[in-house]
């Protein structure tokens, strides 16, 4: 793994959650790095995400770390915002950087307070032990139930990235996802950072969904500090786009309680957006999504929820593959050889293909994963 | 049980599904009857709901029958606008009345041809055997997944009205549900018989759901036959919007893997239909539905599907109150007892109120089930 060059991680156990696993984690660019940040629709925001937004817009896009937190998320919580403050300051003392050079990030249970010195005590360590190989230990220290880390590094035209994010449950980002820290060592004019971070971050988490739900917590934040001394490329936002699909793409594979990964490739509407749209109603349709959890080449569910989701178009023109295999042809069942296609489906990963026929060229990628028993039994005890 | 006058029932096992139960009813009017109907917004929409809607256009509101299979919802099938033309119109001949006198509906799995033969082969049996006293074996016939027959009788003013549905998963109707027959004997001119049943299906199907998933067959028929020789008092549409919200709350309470129907009162926002976009969002919310499930005082899922569903409000006003415990004040935790909370969550029956403080008196009732791992066991096998 080559990490982009500049940048430092560390990560330890403040005592936030109860298993002692790191919960803390600071990342740090060793000069100001120009930053975008792109955050969640949801009406409720957690005070480190409005602190998060307000900084960046203080420093018109520059940051010099990220401070965050699994095991709470700091939100609709009485001493949130003051929280926030407090600790991204310790943190900016630390580093000797302005405050607003700090963006703090949350995840973890709503609605419990955070108690600010479980990270303020801990932050002279978190300092002190600041390394550029500690990558994967904040990337360790962010998940929450989460059963494995989730990472992508990638060298281009000189220039280094890498990526980590979170997220199991309480996914279905709309602008952004739960909490994604993408780092590159490209130099990048501050006032092109959020429109290729938007472009990207359109294309990968807000195509994703676990369960429908949106966080009230998600972040994602794009920092380059140019240590490369290479532009960067032309290109960069598709290759940001790229990996940051592959950043979703783990998510939903660690969906909560999933077994399977669900790609949905959806092609021939009128507009990319329609497109989204179809692709968004079957991965949120929960009887789509305990079929593929049954091996059940159900397409009918498919075919449902397209035609629920409010996009116009022709039944009779629709057509539905299933790892490849035709089971819906104009509007109608195909046939095929359901024992070999449900071996096939028990497959750890999935695709639905879901088509239009005609001349109309908007498509679209979507991930989400099966719905078993397992994120109900997750779901049913997580706060308890 | 009184039933409304002037009406006869019966049902009889046809073969279309492999259990064999009654899967094929027939309900008749003694003379045409005021109609109306309500269907699906789903874009895929079945062979017998097009059908249906055609005669009712054809005849301005007129019906003498409905025409009802389970096992089959003869939907996205090669002859199913025949297979309905061919069986309606037995049935029409049969009981000697019009072919567009004579409403079908089907439900049951998508993308299966339905055999007209095990219908059209029943039809003298059933004609014959139509008695007033045979609404229970209708209202029988019609269930698929339901563990529990869902009908509601009444009188009032000198009218009586009966209904019956049916519907357990694939249950978020819009427009109307998977299927309700609702008869009445009362006088009502057939050109206030839309308006009255959309007013109540809005209040009553509309505000349902049991997995977010709209089916393609929802139907929901309203016939006045005028037998009582009373005409219907002016808060008809009132009464009706109760009895309909009964049978929707009948629904809920035996969605897929349901151990308890789950009541939100949503109060205090700028509309009702910002209320009912809140109610919604937090009835489908797989998060709460699964707290729920574990009795679990998660408000944060709720107030969070709510901040996420669109509907602009000020966090800092949303109160909620769980089994009439504020759990939430202010958009932050409220101090209450939790183990106390959690025994009274284990009660079959679970009330979510979510308000806005402020002037604002926008409300809405919808209803839902708990999440439960039976909903997954039941949907990953359906099918085959």
């Amino acid at each position: 793994m080559t990490l982009p060059t500049g940048f430092r991680y560390n990560a330890l156990y403040a005592g936030i959650r109860k298993d002692p696993r790191p919960d803390l984690a600071l990342i740090v660019s060793d000069v100001p790095a120009a930053a975008a940040g792109v955050f969640t629709t949801n009406r409720v925001q957690a005070a480190p995400l409005q602190l998060c937004r307000k900084h960046l817009e203080a420093t018109h896009g520059t940051a010099s770390a990220i401070l965050v937190n699994a095991g709470n998320a700091n939100c609709a919580t009485k001493s949130g915002y003051l929280v926030a403050v407090e600790t991204s300051r310790n943190a900016a003392r630390a580093l000797n950087v302005p405050a607003s050079h700090v963006l703090p990030a949350s995840t973890g249970v709503i609605g419990v307070e955070l108690d600010p010195r479980k990270i303020n005590r801990c932050i002279p360590k978190l300092v002190k032990g600041l390394a550029p190989g500690k990558f994967l230990d904040a990337a360790d220290a962010i998940l929450t139930t989460d059963t494995r880390r989730k990472v992508v590094t990638a060298r281009y035209a000189g220039v280094g990235i890498a990526g980590m994010t979170k997220g199991s449950g309480m996914i279905h980002p709309r602008m952004a996802t739960t909490l994604g820290f993408v780092m590159t060592d490209a130099i990048i004019p501050k006032s092109k950072m959020r429109a290729i971070l938007e472009y990207a971050a359109e294309r990968s988490y807000n195509r994703l969904s676990v369960d429908g739900d949106t966080s009230t917590n998600d972040t994602l934040v794009l920092l380059a500090n140019g240590a490369s001394k290479v532009e960067a490329p032309a290109d960069f936002k598709r290759i940001l786009a790229d990996l940051m699909e592959q950043l979703a793409e783990q998510i939903a594979r660690d969906g909560e309680g999933a077994r399977k990964l669900i790609r949905i490739e959806v092609s021939g509407t009128r507009t990319e957006a329609d497109a989204v749209r179809i692709g968004r109603a079957i991965a949120n349709s929960p009887l789509v999504k305990t079929a593929i959890a049954g091996s059940d080449a159900n397409w009918g569910r498919i075919l449902s929820a397209a035609g629920a989701c409010g996009v116009v178009f022709d039944p009779a023109s629709a057509e539905i593959h299933l790892q490849d295999v035709l089971v819906c042809r104009r509007g109608l069942a195909a046939p095929f050889d359901e024992p070999a296609l449900k071996k096939r489906l028990d497959d750890p990963e999935c695709e639905i293909r879901f088509a239009l026929g005609g001349d109309d060229k908007g498509s679209a990628r979507f991930w989400t994963c099966d719905f078993t028993e397992d994120y109900i039994k997750i779901n049913a005890s997580y706060r308890t």
